[in-house]
């Protein structure tokens, strides 16, 4: 009986396995780097948690199950809501700005596709309690850190940004009433990704009047924070907001990572609970999805019963970036390579015990080691070595009457005769 | 509106992270060191596959759901099944003998209880197409190197070991039908952890005749493998598995760790696909449920579509290590702190920007740095800089002026005036 693994996920065999470290070691580093602390919460949680405040798209591609008690649950397809219960748990003996990050293990029930897998990783980062757009500024900083260190530059990858605010609050000035908007940025959320005149026909739908689409039209051909003062009416609030982009760029530029940055009106993020600043980040040559993407979701904590606060954070999945590096061709080069320190040749089974015993004592040494199980010919072990990338040959045969090792150095093929009590002394003290 | 964790599942905030990270990274350098290699599979699969080989009592346990295209998957309660399908799927392009290991997140829909939870991590190591002993006793090694690595001895913990084919052997030559057998091992697996009423009418309710079920008890009460060979009649296969299970134990004292090692009939495992060499991990005051357990299992790639061919192996979970290594103090001590190198302080907004720049320049250097987000009291951001545990608070105060900065060493106290440009050049050569 032959049972083929489930669509839309992978089977991590260990060349597979050491691109997915490398992609999560580095995630960490930087987080680690830049002041985030680590988190992970569980694969799955209450359906209801996740219906709340995620927004359609995600409530559709739910994994949903229930337990034997009858409760229905789902895996998670975003840790966001899981950071909000789990702040919202402790939160006031959580010392603030809060910033954690995490790389979870993630789930949606969608058809699979190029970069889009029904299991992936993504790493999240988030500062919760600073309700500066320093703080904005800084999770985009921590991404680009990661990029740049894997090798990408501002001409491979463009971090678009936008400001819910600012366009809810034009958008209102238009007409649109507060609690049409939801629905509004889901369909603008869509705008890239459709032919115009669906585009132009749903949003006729939602917004009813011809001026009103016109407006909104206008407004998402703007090509910068500019534009939007010098063609708009502004309030009070939306020229606070608009303000506020304008602080956000030049704090991009005092880090040191304007170049990867534009405004882009059409960045609107499909979360729901998105409340100011919004970005994602996308190959310049705009051939594959979003690498991933960000914004500040203030409310959200309270929505989950918790008080007001402040935060903003990002997520970056594991699917996009690998194509994208291996398209670049940063991906192999930068792999380490698995490698063992010592492989332990035994040219006949009378020496097995004097295998065994060594190939022990150098692994509780540190050193990483392994032997032939089987007396078989020199030469098969020798290559059984070099496959698996061995530093050092120990070859254990006749000398060992005479208490020596013979030990063969991979790369050079020069081999020296050793005193085995001299090696153990010299090569197993601890690594 | 406030929503609760599921329950048997966990939260990991920062410092439960810690611990979940410590055993983890204790685990995949004592793989590494071993010569195992890491894989992993998804966290679902078909149901059947599970269904297949795992063994009732797993089955019960299943977390199970169906996709929208109404297939019936399962979160993966073990991950064996999962290795045997990817080792058959690319059987013929694997070097042998294959050694993986992997960290799966797995799932059992059972009552939560110390040590058990329905969401936990588990150590696995397997090797395959090795038929001799010596692959068992190396897996066992691969666990007490990790187990003594942290710090336990042969007085905190012990392995008991048996033969599933000596057990079948003998089970045999005393009438029991080869058919009858998992059932009887179900049964067997649970001796320890019943009453020995309840055992024996479950025994005599299974075996039927009277003199089946002394001489059943009869050989669950030995103490040796000595006591099997003289206290029963052995058949040349009885014998044979007699041998191996003696050659293991040879073995064993080879590697240095036959003072962790017992001989135990009793142990049986719960899991329907073993054929040889079976083993139990224990603390040795027995207050807790098995730290984990393994052995061989020679069908099951073959069940599995696969070829025959030889395979044996581990599982050591999360849940009751953690607590054994808790209640010996071996735990909080050995727990690596989180730290930071640098810490940033601003005594005036007018700096802000010369802050968020020396942040920015250390981070890309390597250094783990943070900074205010605010110029509050320089005594609470010295008070946040400790808390963070900075080795060094830089101050950027009207010095600035002068170009200069004022470091902080936080562990003495003392306090340096360093030229900016000079510090820069010292200080963010890349880490």
């Amino acid at each position: 009986m032959k049972i083929p693994p489930v669509k839309g996920t992978r089977d991590f065999y260990p060349q597979d396995m050491a691109v997915r470290n490398w992609i999560i070691d580095g995630w960490k580093k930087v987080s680690l780097r830049n002041g985030f602390e680590e988190y992970d919460g569980p694969i799955f949680e209450y359906l209801k948690m996740f219906q709340l405040k995620s927004g359609d798209e995600i409530v559709e591609q739910l994994f949903s199950l229930t337990d034997r008690g009858g409760r229905e649950l789902a895996l998670r397809p975003e840790i966001t809501p899981t950071l909000a219960r789990m702040v919202n748990q402790k939160i006031n003996s959580l010392t603030k700005p809060i910033k954690w990050f995490s790389v979870p293990r993630l789930f949606r029930a969608e058809r699979p596709q190029k970069g889009r897998l029904r299991e992936f990783f993504q790493w999240n980062i988030d500062i919760i309690g600073i309700d500066d757009v320093l703080a904005d500024a800084e999770t985009i900083f921590c991404a680009l850190d990661y990029l740049q260190q894997v090798g990408l530059t501002s001409d491979d990858i463009v971090v678009k940004i936008s400001s819910r605010k600012m366009l809810a609050e034009v958008l209102q000035t238009t007409g649109i009433a507060e609690k049409e908007l939801e629905a509004l940025y889901a369909i603008l959320d869509k705008r890239s990704r459709l032919p115009i005149e669906t585009f132009e026909r749903m949003l006729s739908e939602t917004v009813g009047d011809k001026e009103g689409c016109r407006k909104i039209l206008e407004l998402m051909s703007v090509e910068s924070v500019e534009q939007v003062s010098s063609l708009f009416e502004l309030s009070e609030k939306a020229k606070k907001s608009v303000d506020e982009l304008q602080r956000l760029f030049e704090l991009l530029r005092t880090m040191g990572i304007a170049d990867f940055c534009v405004f882009d009106i059409g960045v609107v993020r499909g979360l729901a609970y998105y409340t100011g600043i919004v970005y994602e980040i996308y190959d310049r040559a705009g051939e594959l999805r979003a690498i991933g993407g960000g914004g500040r979701y203030d409310d959200l904590l309270k929505q989950f019963g918790g008080p007001t606060i402040a935060a903003t954070g990002f997520g970056i999945g594991d699917c996009v970036l690998e194509i994208l590096l291996r398209e670049k061709g940063l991906l192999d080069k930068q792999l380490p390579k698995s490698r063992l320190d010592y492989f332990i040749a035994c040219v006949d089974k009378v020496y097995e015990e004097a295998v065994v015993k060594l190939a022990m004592k150098l692994r509780l040494a540190g050193y990483a080691a392994n032997f032939s199980y089987k007396p078989v010919k020199l030469k098969k072990q020798l290559k059984d070595a070099s496959e698996q990338n061995a530093q050092k040959c120990i070859i254990i045969g006749d000398e060992f009457k005479n208490n020596e090792l013979v030990v063969k150095d991979m790369a050079t093929g020069r081999q020296e005769l050793i005193d085995y009590d001299e090696f153990l002394v010299q090569y197993t003290k601890s690594k």
